[in-house]
Order: C-alpha cells, then structure tokens, then sequence
C-alpha cells in the first residue's frame, strides 16, 4: 500500500465474478488490471488503463498483464498454468523509464500448483485421499483412454458395482463430461460420449443434500499457511446442472453437519497451496457423513450471498485482503438469519428475465431485503446473467423460503419457457447428469419437484423397471436432452398416474416414455389422459419372456395410440423421442442425422474389415 | 427498461457522490455516463463510452451529454440551471443513424427549478416559510448590496439583536460564506469579508445539536407527487465546516424528536419539485424543537451510512430508483442497530490517511463492522479522499462509539497533524464560520471537545470579553485560520487555565490570544505556563479606561513576555497572531502581503480623493 499508486491485481478473465470483484475492489481502493475480450462484464465496472484486450489463455496477453501487475490472480481454473509458473518463476521483462529492462515476479495466488491440481479431478480427488488430514471422497479408478478402455471399465463396473460414474479428468465445468454408467452396455456410448476425453470411474454416491463452504487461505510469502477461515455452509441446488440456488443456512441440516463441513472444508482447504478464496463442494449421504465432490480454487456462485450476509468481508473483498495479504478475519459471522440466491439465467428470448429484474426491484417487505445484481451480460437461454440475494435478519431459512416464492416461481417459470421455447430460439440445457437423488428412488428435494419439466419424461410403473430405461437414459443425455424420471403405476398410485398424465403437456413436456411390466396398463392408461406421444417400452417380467407386457402395451383400442418398440429396447424408445423432438427442434434433428451417419460409418467399417480379414479371424477377434 | 440497452442516466460531476453512485448502479444494470474531467473518481469505477470529458459548468457539454443520455441529473447543485430548464423544454438536437437530426428531451431530476431555488439560500428559506406546511427556519431579511449595505445591516440588527449570522446567499459550500455578526463594528468586516456577494441575515439560533434526515421523492411526469419517505435521522458534526461524522441514530436525541425530525423533513422535501434522493439539514434548539437549516438536492454524505445501514435501498440506488421512476419502499427501516460514518479527510501529507485506512482493513469485531470507501482522488489536506462506514447489529450507539474510539482517535489525529504541519506541507483548512454551540457560552457536544486545537487560541477571562474579541475573530475568519474559542478565567477557573495553558502547545497551537479586563492577570498568568507567544488584549472595564487591565498585561517582570496590543484592539491583536503564524508559514505571510497593500491602497485612493475634492466636501461626504 503506497499512496503513490493503487496496488494492481491481474486477472485472468473478465465474466461476472471478476466484474463482482472489480464492484468489491473500487471502494478499497484497489486496481483490478482485467485480461478479457473489449467490454467484458468486469471491464464495465472498473475503469483503467491496464486492462489488457485478448484471450486469457493467450501467453503472450497474460506477460503482458504481469508486467503491470503486482499479483497475478484468475477468475477461471481452465488456464494454462505453464505461464503462470513461468512468470512467478522467472518474472517476466518490464521496460523502464530509463529504456533498461527490469525482471519482475509478481507473485501468482492462488498458486499455479492448486489451480493445476485442480484442473485434473482425479488427480485433485487422490491428493485429498492421500493427505494426512482423511479427507473423505468417492471411492475412484483411473480408466485407460483408447482400446484398454473397456477392460478399464468393466475393472471399475466390478469394483464398485453399478450404476457408476464415469468424468472427465479434465475441462468439466457445471456438470458437463460427466456420464453415469447404469450397465455394461452404458460402456460404449459413455466412451463415444466422452469423447477422447482422459476419464475416471467414481463409485457411485446417493447423496441426499449438496452443501458447499466458501474457504479464505493465507499464507506468507515462504508458503507457511496463516488462515484458513470458513464461511457458512450452504446448501446448492443445481438444476441441468447448473448452481440455480443457494441456501444459507441449508434447510434441515443439523448444526452439527453444518459445523463438520466447514471444519472438513478448512482441512480440504489447508492441504492446497496460495492464497484467496476457496469453494469446497460436498455431498451429505444418507448417514448424514459427508463427502468432498470437489473444489473451485477463487470465488464462486455458491459464495455470492456473502455479499449481503457477510457484509464486512464478502468473497469478493476476502479474495482481494487474501491475495494482497491484507488482514483476514479469524472468525466469519454471517449478519443475517437467513439467505437465499437465486441465479437469473438467461430466458428463452434476450428480455425473457426482465419481469424476474422487475419484481426484484419492485418487491420491499419489512422482514425480507432483496438485492438485485445484473451482470451486463447479453442474455442467451441458459446464461447466468445475473443473480438475486434474499436476506432477512428475523426470518429463518423457510420462511424466508416462503417469503421467496413469487420470486422463485418466476425463476422456474422462466427456466420452463426457456425449455419448451419454439425451435428457432431454443437452445437446449445441458442435460442432467450429476449425480442426483431425483432418479425416482429418492424423492426429490422440494425445489427440485416444483421445477418445470423439461421436455421428454421417462415414467414407469415399478422402481424394478429402472435398470431397462437407463441405456435409453444414456441415449437423452448423449443428445442433451432434458428429461424426467417418475414412477407411476398404473395400479398401485393410479391417482397420481392420472394427475401426472393430464398434467405432463402443461408442465412442457413433449414426449412421454412409458415403461411397464406383466399387465403393463401404464402406457395406454397414461394415454388416454394426455394429448402427448406415449411411446411405451414393454419390460420383460418374470414369465413369458415380456409377451405379455408387449401386447399390453400394443394392443391399444382405436383412438388411443401408444408408440410401442421392441421389449426391453429402451434405446430405440430414447431415439424415437428425440425423433419425435427432431420434428420441430432442428437442432436434435441434426444430431440426429449425425448418428445416423455415425452408425452408418461403424457398419461401413465393420464390413470393411469382415471383407479384409475374413469370418473367421474377424470372429476370433471378437473373441467368439 | 429494454433489453437491448441499459437506461442511461447522464451526470453533472463526477466526484464522490457520482462514484459511489455508479458503484450502485453498476449492479442494478444501470448505465451513468458522466460529464467531468478525465479520470474523475466517479467515472473510474463504471466504464461507458459514454462519459463526457469537459466542465460540468460549460453547456455545450451539458448538451453533449444529454444527447446521450435518458435522464439528467446532478452531483452537486451549483450548475447552470438555465442549461437545464433550456434542455428540458427545447431538447437537444440528436443526430440519427439516417443522418437526420431528431429533438431530445431528457427529463431533468430532481428539477431545475428545485435546483434554482435551492442555490439561493434566502429565497430557498422564503420558499419554506411561505409554503403551507408551516416549516420552522431562522428569521432572515435580505441584505442591500452597495452603500445601502450597512443601513441594511444595522435594520437586521435592530430586528434579531446580536449576535446573528450575514449569510452569502449563493454560491456557498461546506459553510463558507457565513459570517457571524457580533457587534456594530463588524459589519464592516462583514461586509468585506463576503466580497461582493448578495448577502441575507439570519437570526441566531442557538441550538444543541444539528440533525439530518434523507428524503427520496418522487412525482409522475406531469408533476404529481407520488412519494416521500424518509430515511431514519441522523445525527451531524461539523469541524472546520465540514461534515466530518454521522450518528444513527442521533445520540441523546429523543426518539419523538428523531420522528419530528423526519416527519418535518418530508413536509420540507414535498415543497420541491422533481425526483430523486435529497438532504435536509436542520438545528435542535435548546427547548428540543426543530429548525431547518437548509437542503441539498442531492445524495449527501450524511447518508453514506445508508449503503450498508438500509442496504436494500441506499441512498445512491435511491437516485436511481426516483430519477428513473422504479418503485421505491414505503418505508426505510435500517438493518442495524447503529451506525457511525467518519469521513477520511486528507491529512499532511498524502499518506497521512494510510494509517487510518489500515486500521480500518485489520479491525475485526464480534460486533461491529467497518466497510472502508476510498475514493481514489489525489490526497490534499482537508479534502474529502474516503469514508468508513461502522455498523452494529447488536449494539446501542454510544457502545459503538465505545467500540469505533480507536478509530475516531486516529481521525483526530490525522487532523490534528494536518493543522500543525509544517508550513511546507500545509494548506489551512476553512475557517469555523457556522453557527455552533461551541463558543465558549454553551458546553461543547462531545466530539467537539475532543477535537484537536487549532492554530490560534482565543481565550478570554469572562464572557463578557467576548465582544470586544469579535472583531479580531472575523479578521481570523477573513485569513481562513483556524482557531478555537475558551473562557479561562485566572480568577475563578484557575486550575483549568493553568491546564490548558500547558496543554496549549501539545494540541497544535501556534498563538494564543488572551483578553482580559481589570486586574488582568490572564495573558501573563497564561504566558507563565506555556512556551508559546501571548498576546495579551487589555478589555476597558467599567473603571479607569482600561488603564488598569493595559497595564496588569504588560508589565510582567522579566523572563515571562506577554505581547500586548492597545485596549480593546483585538483586530491587531489578530493581525498580530497571523504575522506570527506568517513567519513559517508562507501562506499567511503572502495573504498579510495582500492585506497591506490592499490597505495601502485604500489610502492612497483616500488621499487622491482628499486632495481632489478639498477637505471641507470630503467631510461632508462622510456626513460629518
């Protein structure tokens, strides 16, 4: 601190959380130098002549900004961390005003190690298992990347039973390059839809509640840690997997857990190296033990309540004291009884949001502050463009939840349009493949059952027929599509069947797969309460080989039709409703063709090879 | 509200109040393109293309920025109304993408005739006392200009009595331009003192406390009033004329009081006319009735505790919200218990003030948050460079006073160094010119006590010295030095001179003035217990023509000087400390320079004159 000029931070990345640290930076006085295209949020909210245009994955942009920067700092982990060690190790040449050059280092924090270990989540998930401090975490393997792959996977399918998940080690971010593997025939298309993508398998996890804990590390300039200090924990929503809510303190969660995940998230925290912020996310199983998903090494969405909640030092303003190795506080108390954030994504039209800006502007309550905060972003469906916090110094979490719910009706309503927006402006969410308690075994977590439904619902008639549905659960999430899984029996909840059916065209739904076993009335039953496609998939039961479910299913009166495919063929019914969707998606209808060429290439190949090697050596390398 | 671009709201002036109102804008997805000069502190924390680079005084660039702009508005009230009114009834020519030109008329808020009025402090009272609303204000009259000057002065002082206050009807800032008028003799002073200015005087008022209470107003466009609410009230403390600390609420203010305060603030502000977010300042009279003092149409620093005290509705998102015409609360209740603001004022040298800012960035407590603001301008002593912001959530306000004293200790530190710096370094702050309870007749508040000394002690042995005193006081006024006011007698009050005398030279005084009558014990009684020069002024008691109190001054024995000037000329006794203060200071020698020659002049031109016109007309033209 000079009086001469403002300390200067660069950052790599200019989106909404470094325009939230500029917002925090400007009353403390301090330069955030933002390296981002012209014009990107963070640019917009702070004014000065170091900011530096181009791409922060560019070298020779990120010398440029350490050479005006006293500390190096990111917005985003996907960085390349070879130039970050270079600077802080070699320093990079700074002209003088005297025309002599100067080395200079600017220290980079958090250091290039965390971010590079965090970039790989395997390697990340094994350096928290072997540390000293028993971090728990999923149980993990390796997968080998090209032929060895399906060896890989069948050691981890036998390992860790099934269903399990497959990720990317590498590049994921809001829940995408994740996969989850129900059987062995999942293994193919999780390899294709993974690309060539470095994978690992992760023991399955039936989790109840997703918590997360913001963490602010110091350490002296020799690496010692000073702090390591945790705010309240937080429960996350993520919704297509996006964080769509945040909720401070989480609802029905003891002190106790609350207590262990900040204590577990410190140790997480502790074992990394630099100095900022930190999110830890985690998951509470059933047991209420909790268990370490991952981490985010700089502020983060479920941390933006501390804005309002913790007023004196928000993660914005604890990530500028921690990278300037300012004073921290030893103890973070929020000023709230309670808070909830809401994401304002972007909508189905570039205005689709504004009511939601609207009523938060309009909406004051004597118990209920609510504080507006838009990133200047240009809206497209699905971008975060803005959030809302909800805080109140009386209130506890539900009712503040109740307080909430014109605003978070709005939310939802919107994420509806946006799903079932015409095809000339829709762009589908990324499709759901977290793992999540919603997959019908467990019942879902409010927010999650009051969300719309997306657009094609898998129902069936017994928690039994699940296994047949997942290869054409793999299918929709291999093309993106958002769906639903329910369970409706047509005889044991015939009520809620019919509630479900005549409701499903109202909530958005476009297309219904309905699967059912021995006198399988579920698909035509639901039929004949819904205006919707009903493909139906006859699930083969303990007698007659699934005769009995196919003609249940087929043998339909005139008038009401059920699309039926083959018995147990989850697959083709996946891929018919993506068909059907194709008809007026353009987009899946073009994904569509893509696998059908896709398909027609592997044949191809096949036959090529057949006409090549021959029958017999082509079976003896099948193994046959 | 579109979504294809942000609302625009241009800005006259780009300081403090325009910075912190772009920091509240930046998140409500507001746009604020502001006419100052380059680099202003508002315009480095929101980066448009929009901003103006020029005067706010200069109108072709006040029609530069309307052209761009969806609404006007002001930081700071003195600018040129006619541009307004002009803008708002004509527009501005704009030139279209089709190269045609189209009229604009952005609407101005608040309005230009609010602004109008409220640059004329006499017509703005008038306004209040002839509204219906009954408003309290000091009884005033307007003063002639020119040779009728002084009749006019001598019929106020035969309507209020003495003392009362000359007041420059415009123009006037942080309590300059106001004389306080105590005897016959000053008026000439007065007069000079105020240069040409258009002059009103106002009755004393003698009051206990000023208070200040926020107002957001706002009307629909045809002018009908929709809202005025008031925020909580406030407790203000002026120093060297400056608003330097805010109290909420008010301490030892009644909570009727504080309700009649804001009760009285709303009548005030519905008068007006325009929207937006406006101060009332008003006096607490010793009977605990109320007195306006005066209104800024304007975010004001009594209201800076407002972003983090009533964080759903800041001041500053306030303005937005009225000028904009967005829905504003009904009511404004603070989310804390209590407040402090202590402005930064810059110190002796630009780094004087780091101190106090580390202070603020390293103090964390159980109970208490400090939110720091800097506002990134160039550090010159006396200027308004940042402010913090200490709020509680649990405690009464005089237990966060307990708790913010190191703070507040380091506040008057900062001042005092800055009075008492080196003549290198120094630029006097204003002279104390308002109307305060602290000279000498009524016990000081609190914080007024504890401030640190000026450079001039003025000390006398009774009240009743005070008007001969008077004179000395306005030619102190007139060089802008800093001075306090005491009652020391050497008779009734021995220990407490005693006390201040040797504590003089520790507080920052340069120069002590002391008078007394009689047997005149004080200046040498005073000299004998401090290293500092004594001017000693001989008051003519009741006997012997103050012969006796001339001569109890001077003659003091060898080893003990006092510097003793004729009976009753405390002017010289001024002039005197000021050519004392001159020696090391450059500043006060150059402006004693100037009042010399200025003096010489005078002569020079009563010569001519004398010898021009004869000395028989030349008497007759005086009128004797």
């Amino acid at each position: 601190m000079t009086a001469d000029r403002n300390p200067v931070i660069g950052l790599l990345g200019g989106g909404q959380l470094g325009r939230m640290l500029c917002e925090a930076a400007n009353p403390l006085g301090i330069d955030i130098a933002i390296l981002d295209e012209e014009n990107s949020p963070a640019k917009q909210a702070h004014n000065t002549n170091r900011h530096v245009v181009g791409s922060f994955k560019d070298p020779a942009r990120i010398r440029e900004l350490a050479a005006q920067s006293d500390f190096l700092s990111v917005e985003i982990e996907h960085v390349e961390t070879e130039v970050l060690e270079d600077i802080e190790k070699n320093g990079v040449e700074v002209k003088q005003a005297d025309g002599t050059t100067k080395t200079h280092k600017p220290p980079v924090h958090p250091s290039w190690k965390t971010i590079r270990l965090i970039q790989d989540k395997y390697l990340q998930k094994e350096h928290f298992r072997t540390s000293d401090k028993n971090i728990p975490i999923a149980e993990q393997v390796a997968i080998e990347s090209g032929p060895a792959a399906l060896d890989s996977l069948k050691n981890a399918a036998a390992k860790f039973g099934l269903p399990f998940m497959l990720k990317a080690r590498k590049g994921s971010y809001d829940g995408r390059g994740n996969f989850k593997v129900d059987s062995e025939k999942d293994f193919e298309a999780a390899v294709t839809a993974l690309g060539g993508l470095s994978l690992y398998a992760e023991k399955w996890a039936p989790f109840v509640k997703e918590l997360a804990v913001m963490v602010i590390r110091t350490e002296d300039d020799n690496g010692t840690l000073k702090n390591c200090v945790a705010y309240p924990a937080v429960e996350t929503i993520h919704e297509d997997s996006i964080c769509t809510k945040v909720f401070m303190p989480p609802r029905d969660v003891s002190e106790t857990v609350c207590a262990a995940a900040r204590k577990l998230a410190t140790e997480v925290i502790s074992t990394l190296w630099g100095r900022g912020v930190f999110a830890v996310e985690m998951f509470v199983l059933e047991d209420g033990s909790l268990m370490v998903n991952e981490v985010a090494p700089r502020p983060h969405n479920s941390g933006h309540y501390t804005i309002e909640a913790v007023p004196q030092m928000s993660q914005y303003k604890a990530q500028i004291h921690a990278v300037l190795d300012l004073p921290v506080p030893q103890k973070l108390t929020p000023r709230v009884t309670s808070s909830i954030m809401l994401n304002i994504l972007g909508g189905a039209t570039p205005s689709a949001h504004l009511p939601l800006a609207e009523l938060a502007r309009k909406t004051f309550d004597d118990d209920m502050d609510i504080h507006l905060h838009l990133y200047n972003k240009a809206s497209k469906p699905g971008r975060k463009i803005g959030h809302i916090t909800l805080t109140s110094t009386t209130l506890p979490i539900h009712d503040l939840e109740t307080k909430a719910q014109p605003l978070t009706d709005l939310v939802n309503q919107i994420r509806h349009d946006r799903i079932t927006a015409s095809a000339e402006t829709l762009r589908p969410t990324t499709t759901t493949t977290q793992p999540t308690p919603s997959t019908a075994l467990t019942p879902a977590p409010p927010s999650q059952t009051t969300s719309p439904a997306p657009l094609v619902l898998i129902t069936m008639g017994s928690d039994s027929d699940l296994p047949v549905l997942s290869a054409g659960l793999a299918i929709l999430r291999e093309f993106g599509v958002p769906y639903a899984v329910d369970i409706t029996s047509a005889h044991r909840t015939a009520r809620y069947m019919m509630e479900v059916a005549s409701g499903a065209a109202e909530r958005g739904v476009r297309v219904v797969v309905a699967a059912a076993g021995g006198a399988a009335h579920l698909p035509g039953m639901f039929a004949s309460e819904t205006p919707l496609p009903v493909i139906g998939v006859p699930v083969k039961a303990t007698h007659l080989d699934g005769v009995d479910s196919l003609l249940s299913i087929v043998q339909m009166p005139r008038g009401v039709p059920t699309a039926t495919v083959g018995i147990n063929n989850s697959t083709n019914a996946a891929l018919l409703a993506i068909r059907i969707l194709g008809s007026s998606m353009p987009e899946y209808q073009e994904k569509m063709k893509r696998y059908q060429a896709n398909m027609e290439e592997q044949v191809i190949e096949k036959g090529n090879k057949l006409r090549e090697i021959g029958d017999v050596e082509y079976l003896a390398a099948k193994g046959k």
